[in-house]
């Protein structure tokens, strides 16, 4: 990661949670003239989408809302018909990866962040992957973000001409608790991150996602604002 | 490229062009079981599409025609305003990469056939890359394809299971001469397939793609179906 003495042009995944929205207000804190980037891709959580904008909003930061579309499913995140696993009630998979892993979806979203870079005459992409209290997605790992950068050096223009794309992920090396930490830190609106990849209008509270954040303000001692926020009195 | 004693499932990038259209012939004569990906990407030549419908209707081989947003352009390929260059007529650019390069294309394309192949439990993905008589894209070439193949190693359950996807180029050491004669011997419906960058209903005959395809067919010393099918008197 590198301290930019002039203004780095930057696009960052943004897809309005947790991490994403915490590498987006550091690298606002660090000067970085950011172009954000979201997808939609039949995520059963397109309330993730929602929480994006109105992150986005007051920001004034410049962004991509763009659609592609995945009809072969592959993953409960997609395909409704599988349940989202939760978090302590189900043993993991023979592989620890999940069943809401999505096929190949860190590559298609850095290959689409790196197609928007290339037209942006942008130097790096963020990412909010962390490879510390994560899911066990395999393209969440730094092998893998160190062979993406690779191929995008080899395989865009920028790359051929010199100026390879530099992938970054602050948060890699994080535990939830540290991030959550630097998240209150850098004044993240944590009441508007959506992390729940359910669909529905509040978080489970159970699913993989939701245990991790919950784990996460637990060790850094704080309350979620975002459960006061829209959580039922159910829970 | 091997050669399969029991079928081999893959996904084949298909444009409805001379080359996936060759590429695709090629699988299914090996035996393949193929699943065609076609992406509508905002190309100004999207009558490939088509092509590609009509190629595979009477072949009855598997399919999904998928759009994406990209709408941040940055090629003459999809941006409208820019001026497709013409082959013989216009300088290459200093970096011999022509405008019509679409910003990370192929590392999307291969992406998003890495996804499709995980969720088909496919083994192999198919592109019609050629290094030979070729635009000067640096996501055609042999280096690129072979970094993707280890992101997608890497970065997917397939490759952490220790199946990892293989991506096959079987036209990337071929002239366009050769894959002439082998589109020819394949029975490929050459008159189908579409090659011309610009958007009309008949070949320009003028710009990089057709001259790469003229090349081809004098070389063979065939007469390209496609012009009389398609082409107007005027050339």
């Amino acid at each position: 990661m590198k301290s930019p003495t002039q203004a780095t042009r930057a696009v960052c995944l943004f897809s309005g949670g947790l991490d994403s929205t915490t590498v987006l207000y550091d690298a606002l804190r660090r000067g970085y003239h950011v172009t954000a980037l979201t997808v939609s891709y039949g995520q059963r959580h397109a309330r993730e989408i929602e929480s994006a904008r109105r992150i986005l909003q007051p920001l004034g930061v410049r962004s991509h809302e763009i659609t592609i579309e995945m009809p072969w499913g592959g993953s409960s995140l997609t395909d409704s018909s599988l349940a989202i696993p939760q978090a302590l009630a189900d043993p993991p998979a023979d592989d620890k990866i999940p069943s809401t892993y999505v096929p190949a979806r860190n590559t298609i979203f850095l290959s689409l962040a790196g197609s928007l870079a290339e037209a942006l005459d942008a130097q790096v992409i963020l990412i909010g992957a962390n490879a510390v209290d994560y899911s066990g997605y395999p393209d969440c790992r730094p092998d893998f973000l160190s062979k993406m950068e690779q191929v995008l050096a080899t395989g865009t223009r920028a790359g051929v001409n010199g100026h390879p794309l530099s992938i970054e992920a602050p948060l890699i090396k994080l535990s939830k608790k540290e991030i959550v930490l630097l998240a209150q830190s850098l004044g993240v609106p944590l009441e508007w991150t959506w992390s729940c990849y359910q669909g529905g209008t509040r978080p489970c509270g159970v699913c993989d996602s939701c245990g991790l954040r919950k784990k996460g303000f637990l060790e850094a001692g704080l309350q979620d604002p975002g459960e006061t926020y829209e959580v039922s009195s159910k829970r």
